[in-house]
């Protein structure tokens, strides 16, 4: 029986400003990524959300980003890729302290943001969040854009590694995702959005909005749960994953069973 | 053979900020603490830092300061307990990470500024900061002002202490250093200096401002090198010690040959 | 026919955090406090707020704080009078070139959080924000807690002041605020807050938990906005303040007036 | 007699940290931008900073940067043209308030870093920084890289300009500045860097490194002082424009004389 993963962003909120619905989203996932105080969180917030994942017996992985809380990470910067390698290890190791102090151990990594984007297409800063993923514990899993070259990247350094498709967006027939600035990028429907995640589990590819069919591997798949759409996709999803007999569990879990 | 460790904080450069003389005084000392981005330092700074301390083979510990670069951690903020402990297993885990990846291990953890003060008199503060230490790792050192709050926190921790005196300063008979606003508070003299660390060693006594013995815990000599006044001291305190058949070596050291 | 201010603090959102509810209590004010980005807000979120304020015709006044985003301002930081004098200058200035360059006009300033309360019972740092202000623009109003050193600071630099008192909040007998931590210190019900602030504005006196009559000089009244229970209690206030023919304004229609 | 203007970036320090030269170079230049608090500086440095000037009798003008201490305000950071425009007009609006509060009145902005160079390129920023300037006070001149788009938006928007030529870099033939990656980039020999100057004062042209005359106009120079070759470059430009009875002043002199 072949099985997948379901991650999404916790920890966003940052001293006293709220955002996202952690508590609302986190039954529907398996596994989650934490913000590390770079972009968003702050270490009571970390403290907090690592809690709430362990009650909730979630994966749990670091979420590391630019050190830009008023761009929210989402901004561009250019830095080089030892910098880039410096300040990835420094947030997983401020999580890794913080899950530790709490009892628990980090399962994978996953760049944020501006990072995540620039990882997936500069060959030097993807190895630069591979190297530093492999530094501080070559058993963390890496999670990046499907196909992209962090994923290359961590397959070099022998890092487990972990593609994410996204289940409300589109993809190109080149396999990347439709930019946002254009019409057709977002899926709004439910039932398109598990009918497309279907398809690239059972038969790993998409119809890109060419209506072409394209390969890809999706091994994790990430959800947003700040709007009721959001929270509608993803229980749609679970729903049509289950009844393919596709389990729904995270890597921790799936090794346990081999 | 009695013995002593010396200490000075490194790595509080910021950015292109450059501050301290951190090639010049490592030699003279057999441990180091170093900052962690909150008070003081970068990933960048705190990656260059963790490599000179290791070619130098000192003995490497987080300095935790509070979130304010532009106090330089040296402004008291009132934050709550449970938020000092955050803050502090966030930045031990976040310089561990860096330590682990250049192939080293972490002794000891001494807080910074305003931080180290507040947590010297306040039990409360105090009990946050040994706890954090203790659930990162509770092999750490626990550096502190000797015979403080702290030290005692440490100890109900079951961590080990070490009592920190200073090698500039002179103390009052309560076994408190003069306040720097009082006119005796510095010692500028490398020949008192010495001979008032000696006495710590050998008689766990200091004379204070007030002319009376007053008994104190002497583990480690807390130096700054950032002026020609703090490195002729250290010299003139290495050339007494040495001469008394006292030893200078770190804690890793001191227990390697027992 | 007397007349009273109701102000309240806006533009508080900070990137993409969101927090208060502007647009929902800018009708029922008649000044607005702008965060001036160092405890809160950020240049757009000032300018989106400015517009909003020009739009609604409300007087604008710059709400100076701590540079603490992450504590929100409400924490205290130990910092001297100059260093309050010059970051007090600095907001000022940069809310002032904004609201210019919308083509509007500042009518006052009132401190935020920490530096609010510290100021009103620290003579230093009292002088220090008025000093500000009147370095500034000596023809801004400075805002502060009713009756205290904030206000008596400001009169002897010659600025106008406004008298501030709380909707929502009971007094003590010395004319204070009861602390939040005391179980009386909040007002629930809109028609004891209305009753409240009725007798403030014709009796000029309040009644203390202690059930004594205390003097106070209330020339602005401050409500939050960002709870159904705020918006009710402005709500009933402004509406028993017209019913007793009291008319609602800020300083520069009241000043226009005669 | 035809004149030019020297200026220098000074207020770069940051709390505790120090960088720069600023009492050794003033007296060498006739206007100076100071930092804002975004890339560097402080509100306390700024006022230090405002003071020296007044007491050097220079020129004041703020130079507003990328909201990046870490960086320096050197990197990149992909922000829209709304946004530039709000972080220019809150950072001169930030200065110009503590000009005033000591009784000075700037002259200029100039654009510090990567949002200097970035304007200079980039029409849609360098509208935005113009429209910054024009909007706080279209008496304002506008500093910027010689002949770049941010010269020609502020000459759209009407402002006074000033073509910022470099002391110590080297040209190439389409008037660029060559890449500080290249070799021939800097020039260190005080007479070559005087001898460019005076070539570029009196004939309105430069000799590229491709060994063409191209055709430039220059209003102020830039110069830096925290090097002992600075000080001496600056010394040498001083000294042959004077003896080519070129007077060294800023526009303010320049303006009182017409």
């Amino acid at each position: 029986m072949s099985s997948i993963d379901i991650n999404c962003d916790l920890g966003e909120s940052y001293g006293t400003y709220r955002i996202g619905n952690d508590e609302g989203i986190i039954p529907f996932v398996t596994s989650v990524n934490i913000a590390c105080g770079f972009h968003a969180g702050d270490p009571t917030t970390m403290r907090k959300t690592v809690k709430l994942a362990l009650e909730n017996k979630v994966a749990i992985g670091a979420h590391p980003g630019f050190n830009d809380v008023l761009g929210f990470g989402r901004r561009e910067i250019n830095i080089s890729p030892s910098e880039i390698y410096d300040l990835v290890v420094y947030q997983i190791g401020a999580l890794e302290a913080i899950v530790k102090s709490e009892g628990g151990a980090m399962q994978h990594v996953k760049p944020h943001g501006a990072l995540y984007n620039m990882a997936a297409k500069d060959i030097h800063l993807a190895e630069a969040v591979a190297k530093a993923v492999y530094k501080v514990n070559p058993e963390y899993i890496l999670f990046g854009l499907a196909n992209s070259e962090i994923i290359r990247a961590g397959k070099r350094y022998g890092l487990n590694v972990a593609n994410e498709v996204f289940a409300d967006r589109t993809y190109q027939s080149d396999g990347s995702l439709t930019p946002r600035t254009q019409e057709q990028a977002l899926i709004h429907d439910p039932n398109y959005a598990a009918k497309q995640i279907l398809h690239m589990v059972k038969e790993k590819k998409i119809v890109s909005v060419q209506e072409e069919e394209v390969p890809i591997q999706a091994d994790t798949i990430c959800i947003h749960g700040d709007s009721n759409e959001g929270l509608s996709i993803v229980k749609t999803i679970r729903k049509t994953l289950l009844q393919s007999n596709i389990s729904i569990q995270n890597f921790k879990q799936s090794e346990a069973k081999h």
